[in-house]
């Protein structure tokens, strides 16, 4: 029984914290770490939107990752729902637990990644604790993010006639995640070298929307990040406000090394749409939004694609270009 | 590889969050956890503080604690944290990891003994996430306080001359994780069962101090929450003053239990001293606001004990009643 085994050294989780994890605290109300809490002081007028989000190892991430991109990974996931509820980021807390026999070399990879990202999206850490675990690493991370009162993109608010849009392309981190278990297929999709990293890299780490969450507020009625596969997500978002929902397939957003993927493998289709990982956002918004939106979101590099349109009713219909729906096993993705 | 198997179920996970922890989330922020994220929203002129720290079983808890403990004690450690900074609890997050296997008799009495301490400490669940692992059971929990801006209770802003002030009893928790593994200490320690089970409930549930964190705002001059040992935690609240601290090691406070099992067995004072899991909170306060904050805190049920004074330059003495420094082979408990 390990509970609370006490061990020699006074202040080796300490000297941990300042050699990897305080130089990631650049806001003045985290005091460096070197208090027991932090302080956030939302700007007048302002809500905090929060989010946490944790990923295990085996679980959400494979062990042998690189450790610059775990950390990246935890905090990208939370970075994502604050992007499509319109909240910038404004900071996170972290629990780590750590199994034994983490080395340096780990550690100064897992800090350098998440570094880079703290910088990159402008969201520091905060605070938070390590632990030794006989599990595999677990990394929990509750993100805070900020916007004038009231502005929240909720889950609910999509009207009859709004148009349902999703950012980049689905698919492609479900697609690399099959590589993952089965680099073979890469052969059998026809992809080459550049393809097939795109894939990978799509599922090894999200790319949260954060530039787009300021006209999110101002454009969307209805939000969520897709993350557990477009036709579940798309359920709940239609569910939320009462509607349903009308997608035309063949406008579903895809990259080139997911068509080409699809075309050598046409049942990929079912999975990309379901698989999860994708991290873009789907939203509803008024149709006199969308060109405005699409003009805001292109100008900071994130592409916006209209695939669909909710309607009163109920269930969420997904129309190929024969005009015929097609149906799924399972929509999405659940640990229960 | 477990990494992102997909199960048929479409909506355990949704499930799981409605029947458990949906009624955990008494804040109109939360959205009954239907929507992606929370909100916070300050009162005008307030700080939010945050922290975060997790639990992990056969770490920080035994496997076969009772499951109405388990998540009561993720979210008590974090309230004495806010305590000891002044904070008012305002809500939290959780990211709870559970092993295969876990039941729902398991999940029902987590959650309603979450739900005690949501109604109790006024701190409702605002959102997280759930996940199955292949580990141990993790609950990684962050806190969230309110108080008025700029009026946190930091480590440091101790003065010469301040008086140590210690909530509570100390070394409670300690004892009671010696009577975990090895029961035949009761009878050693001459305990009866009354003693032996106050030690148990000390180890297994701490006591936030919550209900002083108004009174420590206004009288205290630095603090923190003794979760690593007195010994350890008092020598880093004086660092980081830049004090040293001398404490009179009989006006420790002990409770009954402690003190009859120190009677028989008078080398447990070392451990009692430096074992942590007290949960009381320690700070320096000017001797004029000693007499104000011992009375508030009194009407709250909250016992204060002056156990020494601060000085100038370094370093931290116990002194015991024959004038005699007490030294310690450890300070206090690391992961690292």
């Amino acid at each position: 029984m390990a509970v609370e085994q006490r061990l020699p050294t006074e202040s080796g989780e300490d000297r941990l914290i300042a050699r990897y994890f305080a130089p990631l605290a650049r806001h003045p109300g985290a005091f460096g770490l070197s208090d027991d809490a932090a302080i956030l002081t939302p700007p007048e007028g302002h809500d905090v939107v929060l989010k946490a989000d944790a990923i295990i190892g085996g679980v959400h991430f494979f062990p042998d990752d690189p450790a610059h991109a775990i950390g990246r990974k935890a905090l990208r996931v939370n970075l994502s729902d604050l992007a499509a509820k319109g909240a910038d980021p404004a900071g996170f807390l972290m629990s780590l637990a750590l199994p034994e026999g983490v080395t340096d070399e780990w550690l100064d990879g897992f800090a350098r990644g998440l570094e880079a990202d703290v910088e990159h999206y402008r969201c520091p850490l905060m605070g938070g604790d390590t632990d030794r675990t006989p599990g595999p690493t677990m990394v929990a991370i509750a993100a805070f993010g900020l916007l004038p009162r009231g502005k929240m993109v909720r889950r609910t608010g999509a009207q009859p006639g709004d148009a349902i849009l999703v950012t980049g392309t689905i698919g492609d981190a479900t697609l690399g995640l099959r590589l993952r278990h089965d680099p073979g297929a890469a052969n059998r999709w026809h992809l080459g070298d550049a393809f097939r990293d795109h894939l990978l890299r799509r599922y090894l780490l999200p790319s949260p929307r954060s530039a787009v969450a300021p006209a999110m507020r101002t454009h969307a009625a209805a939000a969520m990040d897709v993350s557990d596969g477009l036709v579940g997500d798309l359920a709940k978002l239609s569910q939320a406000s009462l509607l349903s929902a009308d997608i035309e397939l063949a406008r579903v957003p895809l990259s080139e090394a997911a068509r080409r993927a699809l075309a050598a493998e046409p049942a990929l289709l079912d999975e990309m749409l379901t698989g999860g990982d994708d991290y873009e956002i789907l939203c509803a918004m008024p149709p006199d939004h969308v060109t405005a939106f699409r003009s805001a979101a292109g100008a900071l590099g994130v592409a916006v694609t209209e695939i669909g349109r909710f309607a009163g009713g109920e269930g969420t219909r997904f129309i190929d270009e024969d005009g015929k729906e097609k149906t799924f096993a399972r929509a999405s993705y659940s640990h229960f």
